[in-house]
């Protein structure tokens, strides 16, 4: 693969450039304010495949964002990868917190990337991380050394939960016959540990809404008499956990497995250093269900969150008002065996039963998907490793994530194919948050490393 | 008084549309952006009592907003009445939920206001309330019957605490030498019950915030493995009362008076149908301190009501983060001997004491006062009791209010004056809340009634 690595060697200001224009076009999928930029998103990256050296290029619509979808056929003998990836970004807010405009990238160095890291969002999750295949495969066909068949698929609208992704693959599946899936959505343990995310909990994710009086009312007048929905919807979210940090929703861990003593030994072995992560977050203490190390809390155990909170006045100053509604966006992570359709009925069904009489209680589901679990001993994880090892010049740990990319259970369920989490971005990127940034390492060892998930994954299927 | 009220009567169109006039200044005290207006509206109330007739007009300047002072002094023989009120609003959203614009007024009938009522912020709280005493002024002072001697304090921070209008009235205490202190702020049982408000509630309000991580963190990365400050927020608000309502801060009742069987039968005997509160706010049932009727709890007891929550995502759609920050107001109202500085502090210890290791907690005060009682047998209770009967027809009732004005235990701490608390609003009017109101008739009723006060109250001094 001597030729691929030389090619990206010469293209590296370009292959930067790219994604940073690509990072200016504010693709927020979750905002419908962006929808011509989201749409524009799509129109770039199909434009980029085209450019890259895919034979066929279209940009299909859905009832929602479009899916990009590209290929390049070489030989039908030979093994398709699909590689899949999204090109929306989250909501860019709380935009104060920004140090640098969201979407006019800039390139500093930090302590961790003194190489120089891309702060813009969606830089690693996931325009940065999708381009770097994009550039691979560019790099690959320019130098005659791609070994395999390839096809695209890009969405937008990961981040708002790919309903319409769905859809496209059930309409779709011969179109998208392969022999694996290919995606980085993930991340590394550090630029000197790879790792390879073999695990991913699942999703269910509600907003509930309180109804107290008619209209908002004075504190005074009405305080202490009647239901303030503020007070009764903090009592009611934090009765969802025990004094053991354990979720109380009434059949809520009816299909979680106990892991064994020896997984959990294993899963212990990835370096953690618990004064290091309270230090990197600022916080005296970690926080988590008891009976469990914060790695297993944040891996293979499931969790509830609120995501977001809101009632009554919330401007400068002091307003007395008791609200007439508060509300609340909560999600739940789930592990193999929790479905996340069954999981938003049981926290439907168990919220709607705690509100008091003196309220109305709305749960609107918003999107879910199933946890998923990449066996090690596949011919994907072994490319996958050797792939890692070849480019950083050491053996990948393979690790059980938090995080949840429910589209893989669905390309399992509709497409037959397994699904290889190869990511390389960091926890520090602040994906979702302000000043999400990528590694301008991160980004080319990804475009070096890629090609050689190829090279090995044609050899182990000969 | 048979000059004043016909000059009242003549002079109908004119009083409402100076009012109108008025509430069109977006006067928000708790908003800096609407400084100027705030400053205009000192102006318009200043330029309205030199109409009326006061000798003396000044917009005396704080480190604040200003107050405006103006005084007729006929004879230093006779009784001096100190009116107060205040020019400034409070905020008006949620701007949405308003039928028409809050600084646009609209006069429209409703099923309680048949003559139609004035829609706008500070219809009744307190631009209406406080103007009839300016045009109840002019009348008298036109008709040649105005029988005490009078001075106006109107301020422009009451919804923001009055801090510096304490100072002002310990700086100026020969300036606002009176005999009694006649206030228009409070409510009436209906527009057939006529009632005077003999007690305050105190307050206590404070802002609290809760600091986890030290920026948002992705929900599946970090779920179940960091304190979500949102979460901890709900849980330590909801741990602030018991099952049976109790508020749990150590040493909040100690001061609390239980009132006497008898005088909680007193109460008892005003008019209250159950049915019909809940009917009118639209609620399957009230909610409060186990032990308590509905009334009591609303005026005998003290309350803490979250008056504001916000943190982490609260637009469209959904984002899966951990909020690093989560933020509430809360208020505290307080029943006599219950000290609102004391409460602030023992609020601040538990609130401090209850937060988990996993995250930082800081308490900032904003604005207190004290309740207050006016004894039922005093001179200017009987002139508002004979005033009120003569205006309506009917005895009023005294009643308890769950509200507060703490600047009347100030008056009666640095002018050891009484306060009178003669208001005629609606429970209905929707103060503080979007679509606030005030009776056409409820206005007029309140200019013709309060001459009447001047009269009874400068006979009873006789």
């Amino acid at each position: 693969m001597d030729k691929t690595q030389s090619y990206i060697q010469t293209n590296k200001d370009r292959f930067l450039n790219e994604l940073i224009d690509l990072l200016k076009i504010p693709s927020i999928s979750a905002d419908p304010a962006y929808s011509k930029d989201v749409h524009a998103t799509a129109d770039a990256v199909a434009e980029s495949l085209r450019k890259a050296g895919a034979d066929v290029v279209e940009v299909c619509p859905t009832a929602g964002y479009p899916i990009v979808y590209g290929e390049k056929i070489i030989n039908p003998e030979l093994p398709t990868v699909l590689v899949y990836g999204h090109y929306d970004v989250q909501p860019a807010d709380p935009i104060e917190l920004w140090d640098s405009p969201p979407f006019e990238p800039v390139i500093k160095k930090t302590a961790i990337h003194p190489e120089g890291a891309i702060f813009a969002r969606g830089a690693c999750d996931d325009k940065g991380q999708m381009y770097m295949h994009v550039k691979a495969f560019e790099a690959m066909v320019a130098s005659g050394e791609l070994s395999c068949n390839v096809k695209f698929m890009i969405e937008g609208e990961e981040e708002v939960g790919s309903s319409n992704l769905a859809i496209f693959v059930k309409e779709n599946k011969e179109k998208l016959k392969a022999d694996v899936i290919l995606v980085s959505d993930t991340g590394i343990l550090s630029n000197d540990t790879p790792s390879i995310t073999t695990g991913l909990r699942g999703l269910s994710y509600v907003e509930v809404e309180v109804t107290g009086p008619n209209r908002d009312l004075h504190s005074g007048l009405y305080g202490g008499a009647v239901a303030n929905p503020v007070n009764i919807l903090c009592q009611m979210i934090a009765s969802l956990h025990d004094e053991n940090n354990h979720i109380t929703i009434p059949g809520f861990y009816d299909k979680v497995d106990e892991l064994s003593r020896d997984e959990r030994d294993e899963m212990g072995r990835a370096p953690f250093s618990h004064e290091k992560y309270c230090e990197a977050l600022d916080i005296a203490d970690t926080h988590g269900e008891k009976g469990y190390t914060t790695m297993e809390r944040a891996s293979i155990r499931p969790t509830l969150d609120v995501n977001g909170i809101w009632g009554g006045y919330t401007g400068e100053g002091a307003k007395t008002v008791i609200a007439s509604k508060a509300y609340a966006k909560i999600s739940m992570r789930l592990v193999p065996r929790q479905v996340s359709d069954e999981i938003t009925e049981l926290f439907q069904k168990h919220f709607e039963s705690i509100a008091p009489k003196s309220v109305k209680v709305k749960v609107k589901p918003h999107h879910g998907g199933e946890a998923a679990v990449t066996p090690i001993d596949s011919e994907e994880y072994k490319a996958a490793s050797m792939a890692m090892e070849k480019g950083f010049g050491k053996k990948p740990i393979p690790i059980r994530s938090g995080g949840s990319i429910p589209i893989v259970a669905l390309f399992e369920k509709e497409l037959g194919l397994k699904t290889m989490l190869m990511g390389f971005g960091l926890d520090s990127d602040a994906i979702h948050s302000p000043n999400e940034h990528y590694g301008v390492f991160n980004y080319f060892k990804g475009i070096e490393t890629i090609p050689y998930f190829y090279h090995y994954y044609s050899e182990l299927k000969k």
